[in-house]
């Protein structure tokens, strides 16, 4: 048997083993968003770290932020010639909301499906990122286990900030850019475009935030007594977020499409000849209709044209039943997604000028801009990671992978990029309908095993090259 | 010494005693719209009914309906050559969210201010409508133990459903329309204009309500990975909203206006004169500005304009930190204001087609239309108990009062007039800055002795004059 057969056998004889640490591990609420959740974060930081050590990692470290820690482990016993890899994902995960909508409890995951090919397993996290990050590291413990040894050096970076913007790692990365040398990112973090087609993921949007609050009187007003002599901020933050988009569904900030390149026909063409169809989209997101900026394909808006989006908009009275009031707030969250050209400052910036231009009279307006943003990201079209990655795909899957773009972001891939000068691989097994940042978000149980093979032949290919 | 001197005498014997009633009651959360305290607003009930029975009346009865019951008492000693008066009230309170805005908590009546002049309660419900209400009951005593006879029949009926629409009220009074027989109405629910300057008001406002939904994808999605090809549910809330009102202010639905009579140059001047000035209201509200239709000033705007208002306004992430979602749904509150010529069934129509018509594509809407809407209400100018009760104000106050117009509705007038077509005089001495429907409600403790002491006087008049 050769060494790479010895490590699938192995990873092929603990399926159970490996499923029961993911629902384990999903189990803890790593909400990083949330500050009553500081304890489970340090919980599953603490539970991530000492499945590193008994993977039999011997270097192990936690790397304190100013928010949340990172968990960080190395092995470099391959030697100095052999390639080195930084592995990367995070451990933290969105918030649960809205709890009501979930089937099962977003923190007790749970597997549904009689048979192993359909089973699928529930839970916040599972997909996003539990699942692809625990199977990186259950992967070394099959290399040490059944070899002894790891085909190439690797270094493990996992964050506990992504879902919040990833704000302390630039700081890390800065502070520990020796350490962090690599050849390159493989990210566990990301996704396959579809269940059926295999895919590598070239590019990804880039993101800045604001969150804006609209304020009038300066308590809520009887709706009765004050209505019609007062501005309601409800209706001057709609006439506000309204504003945001003409007709056609262009985003009206004046200079937000600068520096934007239009798609070439060549990647228009290779789009179009994907296996993409807007009935079946419409079917997996229960959505009435495509819908965006026109003049584009689904596809083209998703993975080449920026947007701007609402995340979150409250204010007055909103439980049940009824309350007249005029409320003395109103508060909004956007997001955009980038495009390569776009500044997330500078977008940051045109988005807060064209606010306070565009205020309707008689309320003020108050702007957080988010001060991290990401710059969207491209990987080169020669990358040897990518060559390595098409090679496994099309091996465990049977036909070459897909070149896609991610309409998501990751804030840490810039942070590759300029602080390490790193390129980033995504090779993550979660698929984009597994409902991440929705309720009953859910992983399919075989991509965990899929994504097992996959990386340990990633690793054991890119390191025979080097032998 | 008279029978009134009497009556008055025995109110002031019992100020402190008055007070600590109206804490007992204000700390009972009835707050109507929500289930949860469907026990509380039983226990208000209960707490009513006693304390009307404690005064001395015989005939104290509990009127259930299918939302929450009505208290009811009689005293119909006077004789038929008395008249009768129905007394109007509620026990029901607005909630009081946001709790996080409270400086003393809503339902711990707080008394602050060192001396009797300044004093005020806070807790929900004092100003409305539980000091109003509660006085007089607290008059009923004063007579019954002071002289042993009331000058007039009385009749009381104080719903528990007015802060969500008296939705059953209507089928309560067209129920027992024999009983509530009368010569009008006074009601302990309204408010005086100003704390400095007496006040008769002769108008309300009527109401339409409506709530809706607006539906996108079938479930959150991710906004990176979706954002910009399906409709965003916030965004087309947002234009649906922004479009109900024109740049200058005016609602956009055809149709709102239909029915509405412009001021007569009399009603303006007669406004132009009131001791009105924006910017003592900006003080007052803290608001930047004053806004609204244009071409009018704020008290014609609030008394005699029809409006329409979000009350509420939310979907998507709303809590700390950031979720960058693509929410399926998005929700509104809407409230108008209703005046004279607007009926409110034709007007929650008009909204509805105007909403769908108006809806941008790729996403659905929902409507729920209020049951019960207001018309609004104009007190006769020749009515005898506005002349009692102008009699009253003048003496209790030392200047004659102003005649004003309620930007806010009471549905109930609607049905007094249309079912018992009685007219009603509004004798509340809650004041229009207590900050009713909102945080910090209060209510000026010495307006509860001076109301006490104008309720007796009002009823010895109009017993007189019979006598």
């Amino acid at each position: 048997m050769s060494g790479l057969a010895a490590v699938l056998a192995r990873l092929d004889e603990r399926t159970e083993a490996s499923l029961s640490e993911l629902i384990e591990f999903a189990s803890i609420p790593s909400v990083s968003a949330q500050p009553a959740h500081q304890p489970d974060m340090e919980r599953a930081a603490r539970w991530l770290s000492e499945r590193l050590r008994r993977a039999g990692l011997g270097t192990v470290e936690l790397w304190p932020t100013a928010g949340h820690a990172a968990v960080y482990a190395e092995s470099l016993d391959a030697g100095e010639n052999a390639p080195t890899l930084l592995v990367y994902g995070h451990y933290d995960v969105q918030p649960p909301d809205p709890l009501e909508k979930w089937q099962t409890p977003p923190f007790t995951p749970t597997v549904k499906g009689e048979r192993p090919p359909e089973q699928k397993l529930y839970g916040r996290g599972v997909s996003d990122d539990k699942g692809p990050l625990l199977l990186t590291v259950q992967v070394v413990d099959a290399y040490l286990s059944a070899l002894g040894r790891l085909p190439l050096n690797l270094k493990f970076l996992f964050e506990g900030e992504e879902e919040v913007g990833s704000a302390h790692l630039n700081e890390l990365v800065e502070k520990n850019a020796q350490r962090l040398k690599a050849d390159f990112v493989l990210s566990a973090d990301g996704g396959m475009w579809s269940a059926e087609t295999p895919s590598l993921t070239v590019s990804a949007r880039g993101l800045a935030a604001l969150e804006l609050t609209v304020r009038g009187p300066t308590k809520d007003l009887h709706s009765g007594r004050h209505g019609g002599s007062v501005h309601n901020p409800l209706h001057a933050l709609a006439t506000l977020i309204a504003g945001l988009h003409d007709e056609s569904g262009r985003v009206t900030v004046p200079g937000f499409y600068d520096g934007v390149s239009e798609l070439t026909p060549q990647q228009r063409q290779d789009i179009a000849n994907l296996p993409f169809d807007d009935a079946a989209y419409l079917t997996q997101t229960g959505a009435p209709a495509v819908y965006g900026e026109s003049g584009y394909s689904t596809l083209e808006r998703q993975w080449h044209r920026p947007t701007l989006e609402v995340n979150g908009l409250w204010g007055g009275y909103t439980g049940e039943g009824s309350k007249t009031v005029l409320p003395s707030e109103a508060h909004a969250k956007l997001t955009c997604r980038l495009v390569p050209g776009q500044e997330p400052g500078r977008i940051a910036e045109l988005l807060k000028t064209y606010l306070e231009a565009n205020l309707p009279p008689g309320v003020t307006l108050e702007l957080h801009p988010s001060e991290h943003g990401a710059r969207a990201y491209h990987l080169p079209d020669d990358h040897p990671g990518a060559a390595v990655a098409r090679k496994v795909l099309a091996g465990l899957y049977g036909k070459p992978p897909l070149d896609v773009g991610m309409g998501g972001s990751i804030p840490v891939l810039e942070t590759f990029q300029s602080v390490l000068g790193l390129d980033t691989v995504f090779f993550s097994f979660a698929v984009g309908d597994e409902d991440i940042h929705a309720p009953n978000e859910f992983f399919r149980v075989p991509r965990l095993y899929e994504g097992q093979h996959a990386w340990a032949q990633f690793w054991w290919i890119l390191g025979e090259n080097n032998a």
